[in-house]
């Protein structure tokens, strides 16, 4: 089986990466840019870059679906660079294409707050996509990188959406028809991209789940069945959004407004999912997607294959 | 023919494209960082790869000695990406894989003056490589990008030559014993780095040449033809170093410390050389080169044959 997950949020090294292997991922969304400003950013790729190289005994970078299906074949574990907010390109659209020959492939626009191309889901008032948000979507779209919106705010979304000449994906969020939770979607939003052509990838956050920081792998496939039931079974995916081997710190981080500002939420408790504590459970999620009812057609569609096609079709020249 | 000139410094646009396209060049080391940090390099990088993007027509990016062929076959005019500093790393080492894989393909140790790696040829006391210094010359050979000493001191560029594993360049510079310059080499000098397995590129600068700022084409043909006479035809070339289509603060940046600093030397005076005025001039070069006494298998060794062998050995994996 093929596991695509739209979102690692990890603290990746070797032990992890044999961990994903040992799971059955072949490709994850790995993150190299949450608050952080253009050299920031580039350290980060650079750094990720060094650990893929450094073990490509058991990994390899993902530029390509036909990178996934070499991962997939030498059962590696593929890394598709991504980032959690556009910051990274520090308001310079010709790195849009600098960072495309380095393989990024995959751009959340805003991250939680405000940035100079729209609002994010925590910001108090959403004024939507700015002039440069739509130039920078432009240029997203130019280099085939896919647009994600899991944590931007609703209006800018839905003007993205409208605006885009391409499909965009939420590439991790969870349905605010389980949890009223300002990072979750509504059923009208997850349709609305989807009809658009577009992709949702479920997370596991337990924050974001039916019953909170008590979720378990149950209630993260009880909202896969969900997107799957009010938005057919082609366009999601996952996007566990697991955060293995970080620190409080780490989390203080992402809770705060640029890592150091106004608090918008906290993740004091410990947001870890029961069942799918680790990147090697994805084996636990496989049964607890059966256990909800999806049949074996559908698994195998939500957890990797829909990403790949949804990946061939944004990716393509 | 083939042309590759080893250091055009000038500030390209379509408009100097198409004259390089006339004069004849296939392909050029062009300069991308001078007193620049990692951000602005980085700025640099992408300016140019959209300048060619932007003039695919008449223009194309050389990652390899195959892109040289293709170059030649086609027309175009192949820009190499290349540094006369080692500052645009930003002393972070991961960075030397980042721009190797956007195609850097020859990097200056330093650039005039002292910094993280080692002293340039107008620092007052030559204090040798350092240590990081070493540490990122085995990471440009590593990544299989040529060393270039030309603006290095004296001291530090025997070291770096000594510690290499592999051959290493004066991409452009002029012989001393035709004119006592701080930027100019010994004879010895030039001998060294060719016995070593490197090479040398001869600079069109009239401040280098014979006869100072009344040089002209004819100065520098005769000091390609000394440095052919002292060591060989195999491993020379030509860096003509031309620095078309800037105005006098660009020179005035490039002839004080770090763009702002104490003077180091000084280009108020127009440093063109007569006869090699523009990128169009190659054919006036070729004509030069005959007048010296140069047989046309060594001119065309000497225009560049020699550069693509030498870099075909030093670019291989």
């Amino acid at each position: 089986m093929m596991i695509i997950d739209g979102l690692v949020v990890s603290n990746l090294d070797r032990e992890l990466l044999l961990q994903m292997q040992k799971g059955g991922l072949t490709a994850a969304n790995c993150t190299t840019c949450v608050w952080d400003d253009f050299p920031s950013t580039m350290k980060n790729v650079a750094d990720l870059k060094k650990l893929i190289r450094d073990n490509s005994d058991i990994a390899m970078q993902i530029y390509s679906v036909a990178d996934i299906d070499a991962a997939k074949a030498s059962s590696k574990v593929g890394i598709i660079i991504g980032w959690q907010n556009s910051t990274g390109f520090g308001d310079y659209l010709p790195h849009v294409n600098t960072f495309a020959e380095l393989g990024l492939r995959i751009v959340q626009l805003t991250y939680n707050t405000a940035n100079t191309a729209g609002c994010g889901c925590y910001e108090s008032t959403d004024r939507g996509l700015t002039d440069f948000g739509g130039d920078l979507v432009d240029a997203l779209h130019e280099n085939r990188i896919v647009v994600d919106l899991s944590h931007v705010g609703s209006v800018t979304a839905r003007d993205v959406i409208d605006y885009s000449s391409r499909p965009v994906a939420y590439s991790h969020c969870c349905p605010r028809a389980l949890k009223d939770h300002p990072r979750n979607k509504t059923d009208a939003e997850i349709r609305y991209i989807i009809d658009k052509g577009g992709f949702c990838g479920v997370a596991s956050v337990p924050h974001f789940l039916a019953r909170g920081i008590e979720s378990d792998v149950h209630d993260f496939a009880a909202a896969v069945a969900h997107v799957v039931n009010i938005a057919g079974d082609e366009r999601i995916g996952i996007g566990t959004d697991i955060a293995q081997g970080w620190g409080p710190d780490w989390f203080e981080m992402i809770a705060v407004d640029k890592g150091y500002g106004r608090r918008l939420t906290s993740f004091a408790d410990v947001p870890v999912l029961k069942g799918l504590e680790r990147l090697d459970c994805y084996p636990n999620m496989l049964d607890a997607l059966a256990k909800a009812g999806l049949n074996s057609r559908v698994i195998e569609n939500v957890v990797g294959r829909n990403w790949y096609e949804f990946l061939k079709s944004t990716w393509a020249q």
